[in-house]
């Protein structure tokens, strides 16, 4: 299948989702966050304290939070992250936020879910140059984290399958329920000014939420960058290709949320767009053939900005010491 | 004046020092943390804002939570920290955790106080990498911030020395309260095992309370790295000579804290010391002219693990989102 037909059929599905009358509930083409619900604290614990965990690192120094800060909107605000060695990543990171409404991660959606997430970057020579069994082996020297993997899981067993499930579970509680859009979504009517509900309803008919729809406004499908017009771009990301083989998905790459957009700056999968009104621009000429005038533009920024959510509330954990037996980072070490 | 009529002096003192009944109110040369007391609270959030703020680097990567991470000690547990393009520091990090109590800050104590410490690392090439003109600009662009800093200051003023000031609020909160050693220097006489005990009464017979002693258990002198045998390393460092520029300050470094030791590892200001054994075994040899033996050793590792106190709950900040007016992060460009 070519885009083109996508593209028109998209566009007939996105005017008739204009149809129902604004914040009917039930009727718009997005639907709130829902609030986290923790069911196994033991286990959520646990993965907090090995999202912050520089250790799985090889340097001693590179955690998860470092590339998905949850102070900075689940993102680092780089165009790309600074990996072991200082090296430079090959495309943006995601931000973690609200991650698990994602049909796959990574922007080639070559992880199927969180859990295999996990595990790429600590084994990754660009990010945390660890490896698994490394990693592994540090938890396994430390005490603390032996009697927590033990209360979490219930078994003696602490390996990599364990580690990416419990850090899995952390993010599963990364969600932001509680913007703005989502309160106007349940009926507030004044969460909105007319300025945000005017950019809403050019996010619609404007054809952008063909692919930004559902809880995370994004994340559920894969599509092309440059539909309508080529996407310019020095870095050599070719997208869903590398994971299915297909030419038809080459420069297809998984739709980012739009969820805390205000905060998860720069953006697309090269970083290059520095701000939401340059995003915005971009996107109506590439991806939908259509040149925004400033008035449209402002109104679809201040709609996306409504989209901020509340962030999760995290107490920074306390990570257990490591032992004389603990393998020791090497920081200046190449991998 | 010369080291070894000091030792002589001081060891006089510790004997001095072993006489008062053990634990009795007021009579030991080790005193307890007070907890902390925030009067300023809307000082003590910004504080803490900008302690995790990254964008006060250049690279946009590295905040002062990144050498100083309040997850693990207060430390980064490297021999020395990882700066700007990678760069190897010069020197072990030391705890930010009961700070507020060290005489002065640094190896070298070349500043005065936490707020001329804060300053430092942000504008030097080798760690943050920035410039505090660069800083503040980046502050100054940032709609929170500047909210933030007129709430906590009462005026509009913006500059290094409101950012460093704030910052230093925070630290100042940052002690580390009720460690099972404080609770049996107020009475309670079961929170120390026997062979604590002993590791105490040997910490102070052999004379180690004489350089670590008051709150801080240190941080409140200057001594001579192999004050009677020499202390051999292959860092550079020269200590507190470069700061006085007297011949006799030569090797003398700030005394580190002994509070929370068994979290900052690895030890001695060029982490030469992985483990409390190997430390105590050097600092005995180095300092005191001893050789303990094994059980001697273990008692007094014993001994300090007692120092572990309540870590700071520090809830994660979110931290306000830059804007098109904030300069852009630099992460792979020379400063």
């Amino acid at each position: 299948m070519s885009p083109k037909p996508i593209l028109s059929t998209l566009l007939l599905a996105a005017s008739a989702l204009v149809v129902p009358p604004l914040g009917a509930a039930g009727k718009e083409p997005i639907t709130p966050i829902p609030p986290a619900r923790v069911t196994h604290r033991a286990m959520v614990e646990l993965g907090k304290q090995l999202f912050f965990d520089p250790r799985l690192s090889r340097s001693g120094a590179i955690s998860c939070n470092s590339c998905h800060n949850l102070s900075m909107g689940g993102t680092d605000n780089l165009k790309t992250s600074i990996g072991h060695n200082w090296q430079q990543g090959p495309i943006n990171s995601p931000t973690v936020l609200n991650a698990r409404f994602n049909t796959a991660q990574f922007w080639d959606g070559r992880a199927v879910d969180l859990k295999a997430q996990a595990g790429g970057p600590i084994a990754n020579p660009k990010e945390m140059a660890s490896s698994h069994a490394l990693a592994v082996d540090v938890l396994q020297s430390i005490p603390g984290y032996v009697a927590a993997f033990r209360q979490a899981f219930g078994h003696d067993r602490l390996g990599i399958d364990e580690v990416t499930q419990a850090i899995a579970a952390f993010e599963e509680t990364l969600v932001t329920p509680n913007s703005r859009f989502d309160k106007w979504l349940k009926g507030d009517r004044k969460a909105l000014t007319k300025v945000e509900l005017d950019g809403y309803r050019l996010f619609k008919s404007a054809g952008c939420v063909v692919c930004h729809n559902g809880p995370a406004v994004g994340g559920n499908s894969f599509q092309k960058m440059g539909l309508v017009a080529p996407y310019l771009t020095s870095n050599p990301a070719q997208g869903r290709v590398d994971v299915t083989g297909k030419e038809e998905d080459r420069l297809h790459f998984k739709v980012p949320t739009l969820r805390n957009v205000a905060l998860s700056y720069p953006y697309f999968h090269d970083g290059a767009a520095a701000t939401l009104t340059e995003a915005v621009d971009t996107m109506a000429r590439v991806q939908l053939g259509r040149q925004f005038s400033a008035d449209e533009n402002a109104k679809v920024v201040a709609f996306l900005k409504t989209l901020t959510g509340e962030q999760p509330r995290v107490s920074l954990p306390v990570l257990p010491p490591s032992t004389e037996k603990t393998p020791r980072p090497r920081p200046f070490e190449q991998p």
